[in-house]
């Protein structure tokens, strides 16, 4: 049987949309074995035509929206201007969009897909969140009745990469640059060790998981600024480790979705992602906890994601089903204060006697319960490391601030959220 | 819009068969909005009329095949005959099938899909291997173009529940007794301990994975009975942890599957995994690594792998796509003794001063070279505890029939793959 030859158009040809072209190339015999179709790149956007690519290329997207024969187009250029401006133009002219903007479905996910919609086409976005993790997929079309109710991630390899070097020794001054030799932190890390990469990611995954949108201004992110080698250390005395984890949670009808460092049991599975890896776990009724991880980044690893988006819509085509809008409903947000935790503190107090001993009032004033605390002297004062049972973040938040009024207590501690 | 009527029928009611009708009915808005049906459970093959139960129920295999309003049949009663000729014949009759029968797939996958292909229907199967994991999914629509190589896997619940009580300082027949009393083990545990179901979920995956068909007598396995007390300490000692592990693999065009006891890096994501679950490593050229982790049992947990096929049935019909047989190609097996790892081995021996010398020619012999070598002095005698650097298992099973044949050798101990 003669496959089906299928024109696909690249909205930008860097490193993913590279690689997109030559896995197509090399294994359009696996693709075609798999869907009837032949995956045929015929066109790709670029910003400069003088450089030589083995692929017909353009710089004036009017070539590729005008062109009837280009059902699917991949956009893999980033950013939110002109790449949404075209995605959206070419979900209006009847063509199917896979993308890997993480900005782009997370900015304007609700306006792209009702253009979908309109036109009857899909928009599969596999590729925006977590590379080669199949994890959209998953939550889209495998639990669809598993009633997920919570999403935790560590979705930013590069707050991994540092994290884990900490952990084995390394300064964070060391282990970013470490980190930057090796291409795995930007030049200017800011969004990554910031929260802000993975807070665009939580927002996409908490809209699928939960059917209700959450932008990105919903997500209250912290990053690494907020962590110190001294917490690396007590951490590990209390066998855990400190991670970037994405949490999003379904609770009573609210949806909470936030980016902070966190302590993780060493018995969790998020715990032992080592390196530039990413993992989400998905918690659901009838599925309990399912773990995906893998690599969150690279190019192959991306354009691996892209196709299997650029299969899958060939698979389904013309059923529409799966690929609707995931966002169906509008949950309201959980207040920020009132999101639930254990929570990991560490003060530096000068004087210890007392101190402790007001520490324990102001949070049991505010109804905060102690699961464990250490204390280690510390030159003329001590340090305290403390973890809460259970505890709205708002009511941690009070005690730590009434805590930083203390005459003995040297700076406000951050309260990093534990998961056991 | 309305929702499309969609009948289905249930080979089996039992736990799982009970759990998918439930979720189906409970979950029918969720199902309707991802896929445009209604999917209903019109029917249910049963062997006893008498119990009450919440849907239609016959003994009649007949009212389900003759009903042409039928159009997805689910298998979830178990074993192979009459459920072999049911699906076989359902499937003729132009239903899809969605079963959870590992055994029925993988000793007659073959004959099946020609069946479906020639009635131009799908035959889904994520339920029959790792549970609620939708590893096939991964594998067939997310991976197309990643060629994976090597899948590695922990795909039996009970035996892993086992070795880590052990682990944690039980015996084999306390954990055993535990496990059974907690419902993840049966009274006769036999399949389970043996690696016999490990063996069947291996050679599905394997065929998936590398398009090739993987008999279930083509997978050759070894269970818990060569694994004690004293090796789960040694690999306490080499910072490992044993694990019953099933490694397809595809090396220069050849394909091997095994299931055995194997000794795990702790750094391994395969070793953090604890008790009854399952996890999954897909390797591939495109994507490094992907696992995937989650209960390989459970009602609910299988009933939702279930409805997650019925769903992408319906998401996919008509396309026909991504369906069709995996295997399209017919690759060697590579020969037994060809299988290259490192290896684990453990002995007891009498005298420690001239052993070791012969122990270690006899590997040199034979071109096995140790990477470990731990002795501890063991009442008038001593434990050796080898790891050797990657060889083939014949070379070193040809090493320990030899130094099985010293005279200060106690047994011929068993070698066990390592996996770094």
């Amino acid at each position: 049987m003669a496959a089906i030859d299928t024109p696909v158009a690249l909205l930008g040809y860097g490193t993913v949309g590279a690689a997109v072209d030559r896995l197509l190339t090399e294994q359009a015999e696996d693709i075609e074995r798999a869907t009837g179709h032949r995956l045929r790149v015929v066109k790709a956007l670029v910003r400069d035509t003088t450089k030589q690519r083995p692929v017909s290329v353009t710089t004036d997207i009017a070539e590729i929206l005008d062109d009837p024969s280009i059902l699917v187009v991949a956009e893999v250029m980033g950013g939110l201007d002109p790449a949404g401006e075209y995605v959206r133009e070419a979900l209006r002219r009847g063509k199917h969009v896979v993308t890997a903007n993480k900005q782009l479905v997370a900015r304007h996910g609700a306006e792209l897909f009702s253009a979908a919609e309109q036109a009857g086409v899909q928009l599969r976005f596999e590729a925006s969140v977590c590379g080669a993790i199949p994890v959209i997929k998953v939550l889209r079309e495998s639990l669809v009745v598993a009633h997920v109710h919570r999403v935790l991630g560590i979705v930013n390899g590069t707050t991994n990469f540092l994290l884990t070097e900490m952990e084995s020794g390394a300064t964070y001054v060391d282990a970013l640059a470490d980190a930057q030799a090796r291409g795995f932190a930007e030049a200017d890390p800011t969004d990554d060790v910031s929260g802000a990469d993975a807070a665009a990611k939580i927002a996409i995954l908490a809209t699928v998981a939960f059917n209700s949108r959450v932008g990105i201004d919903d997500v209250a992110y912290r990053g690494l600024e907020i962590v110190d080698d001294a917490d690396v250390s007590a951490a590990r005395e209390l066998e855990m480790v400190i991670r970037l984890v994405g949490d999003a949670r379904l609770t009573d009808g609210s949806v909470e979705a936030s980016v902070s460092p966190a302590l993780v049991s060493r018995h969790h599975p998020l715990a032992n992602v080592a390196g530039a890896f990413n993992a989400v776990m998905l918690q659901g009724d009838a599925i309990r906890e399912v773990t995906l991880e893998g690599p969150g980044a690279g190019g192959t690893e991306t354009a691996s994601a892209v196709i299997a988006d650029l299969v899958s819509v060939i698979g389904t085509m013309g059923t529409g089903f799966l690929q609707n809008d995931a966002a169906w409903r509008e949950l309201p947000l959980l207040p920020a204060g009132e999101s639930r935790s254990p929570f990991y503190f560490r003060l530096s107090v000068e004087d210890r006697a007392g101190t402790l001993a007001r520490v324990a009032e102001e949070l049991a004033e505010r109804g905060v319960s102690v699961a464990r605390l250490v204390q280690h002297p510390d030159g003329d004062g001590a340090t305290l490391v403390v973890v809460t049972h259970d505890a709205t973040r708002g009511a941690v938040d009070a005690a730590l601030d009434a805590i930083a009024e203390l005459p003995q207590v040297h700076a406000r501690p951050h309260a990093l959220p534990v998961i056991a």
